[in-house]
């Protein structure tokens, strides 16, 4: 049986993970961390008090077992994220609202003051979530903290999910929304981002425009992507215990089982690791030396730098899954550096 | 007291680490993997046969107790080293010649077929092995995967160690010879790198040459350089009993202790982590996800970073400390792709 109590103590699933969930929550958990680890060193202040109080475990949580008990918990996670989001739209400089672009659900993200280089311009947002959760204003927490950081506006779509909507929805989606948004400006001038499954996501659109022949991207973000849905990532394994995303058995498994019904895992629009990469647009990727997704995310830049594509990492110590993305709650030194890099590699490389 | 056969199958404290030492001494030990991980997804054929062959154990092993035990260790390690550098050279396209260049002893290696942009041209390079071993021919062994590897002569320096010469000896000697070399050719043409102890050095010299004036090389390579002496970095605790090289405590804290018997390990000189590294080269940085200094490596790419350096970082999944160098020894895809990645950044960044 699907156990939500246990699910938010033990995973973080949706693209921050669920260490974004408020402290009184997570504080009401009864898992501990199971690995026994000093604090690393190489943080913030900041960064090692959260990393100090956080509940981690790695029990498995089993996945909902029909059709509707996953729509209960879709709604019911993106209801708590969405509060996160309307939290932070509220304590930020920014303002948003909601737009059908070529039939597809988006919010636009418009910060009060905007860098005069993007006046006319947007970045298109996928947000993560294990391609289930993480919609409707829940996709804002990452559109928000882009826009606010970077002083740029963002299109965040909030594209069609399981279990209704399965593999390749939202794919489809994010295609429909880049032809019209490159409507208006020039493609190689506009960045695609997005982390863990809008990391996924932003690797696997830009196959999809490569197999239509549409103009790629100027360049993309790809933050912690899962890129390997077909085989377990070593550090799944290795770093088990020590990120609050907890265990990719059981719930984490089941929302790519119901993302990919036909169990085609393979399918490089599935899985971006094993893509056609050539010609790939400047490419940033983010982790952490905490981050189950750490492998799928530096072989990823291995295959991107296999196929000679411009390709930089960035990695976090400490920082699990996401957690880059904390400074739209707390004043996170990790969290300007990482818009830092972000912002230079933009400049450097959109046209 | 200190036990060779322990220490043999429960370290890697050299440049290349002791997974460099032949299958038939490492089958010799009883020691085995207690962490129970699969094979990494992300690793070649010959990367995934060498790990799970290895013999990992993350049980501590004693420093030896005197001078005189210090010395007899490492003139054990430098000789069975040694052998296996002189084995590297018979079987690759290289010659190697002693030479005293300012006094100090170093060998000069030269690859059969040199890159004609590099016909006068010398890499300069300060090897591994925790700051006491690795000396004599040992050191030949990153020297030659980087002469043959990017058919450029190297010179390498034998500079002086503990217990008989502490801190600051070995970068006076760096110092000395790096003095003599760019003589002869552009400081902004000449690289100069190492690994492990020798990727620290590489760092520490850096700082030593801005601290005097002189003018710093073109591009560095710090290939999981040992940068925190004072701290021990998360991954030395994240990823225990997963790296050959074993443990922190006992005997590689033993070897700090010996280079810089004042204990001042925040001297940036012996932690680089800690120095003004503004103005730095360009510089290239490799670790692995499986590799105990992985904490040290990015700490300092961020360090890096946050002082405006160019530096780029290079992760390849499931590999352990200084893995990479492998292809010294096997036909290793990962340790060409390592050498592509350096004949690139060093084509981009050298004068």
């Amino acid at each position: 049986m699907f156990n939500l109590k246990t699910f938010r103590s033990t995973t973080g699933v949706a693209a921050l993970s669920l260490t974004l969930l408020s402290p009184s929550l997570l504080a009401s958990q009864s898992s501990t961390q199971i690995r026994n680890t000093p604090t690393p060193i190489g943080v913030s202040s900041t960064m090692a008090t959260i990393i100090e109080n956080r509940q981690v475990s790695n029990s498995e949580v089993k996945a909902p077992d029909s059709t509707k008990a996953w729509l209960e918990v879709q709604q019911q996670l993106n209801s708590e994220f969405s509060k996160l989001a309307l939290k932070a739209a509220e304590s930020l400089p920014v303002s948003y609202q909601k737009k059908t672009i070529a039939g597809v659900d988006t919010f636009v993200v418009t910060p009060d003051k905007i860098d005069p280089r993007y006046a006319d311009h947007y970045f298109m947002h996928l947000h993560g979530g294990a391609f289930v959760f993480g919609g409707e204003e829940a996709a804002l927490r990452e559109a928000i903290w882009m826009a606010n950081g970077l002083n740029v506006k963002v299109i965040s779509v909030d594209y069609r999910k399981p279990p209704l909507h399965p593999f390749p929805a939202a794919i489809d989606d994010a295609v429909a929304v880049w032809k019209e948004i490159t409507r208006q400006q020039p493609a190689n001038n506009t960045v695609l981002f997005g982390t863990s499954a809008g990391g996924n996501l932003t690797l696997a659109t830009t196959l999809r425009l490569k197999e239509l022949g549409l103009e790629l991207p100027g360049a993309l973000f790809a933050g912690t992507p899962a890129t390997d849905l077909a085989h377990t990532s070593d550090s799944w394994h290795t770093l088990k215990g020590l990120d609050p995303l907890g265990s990719r058995e059981g719930l984490i498994q089941g929302t790519f089982e119901i993302y990919v019904p036909s169990s085609d895992f393979n399918n490089p629009l599935v899985s971006p690791i094993y893509g056609d990469l050539s010609g790939f647009p400047p490419t940033l990727l983010i982790s952490g030396t905490r981050d189950l997704l750490l492998s799928d995310t530096v072989r990823m830049h291995r295959a991107l730098r296999a196929a000679e594509v411009t390709a930089d990492l960035h990695i976090y110590d400490g920082q699990s899954h996401g957690d880059y993305m904390m400074g739209l709650f707390y004043d996170l030194p990790e969290s300007d550096d990482a818009l830092a890099e972000l912002g230079s590699f933009f400049d450097t490389h959109l046209n």
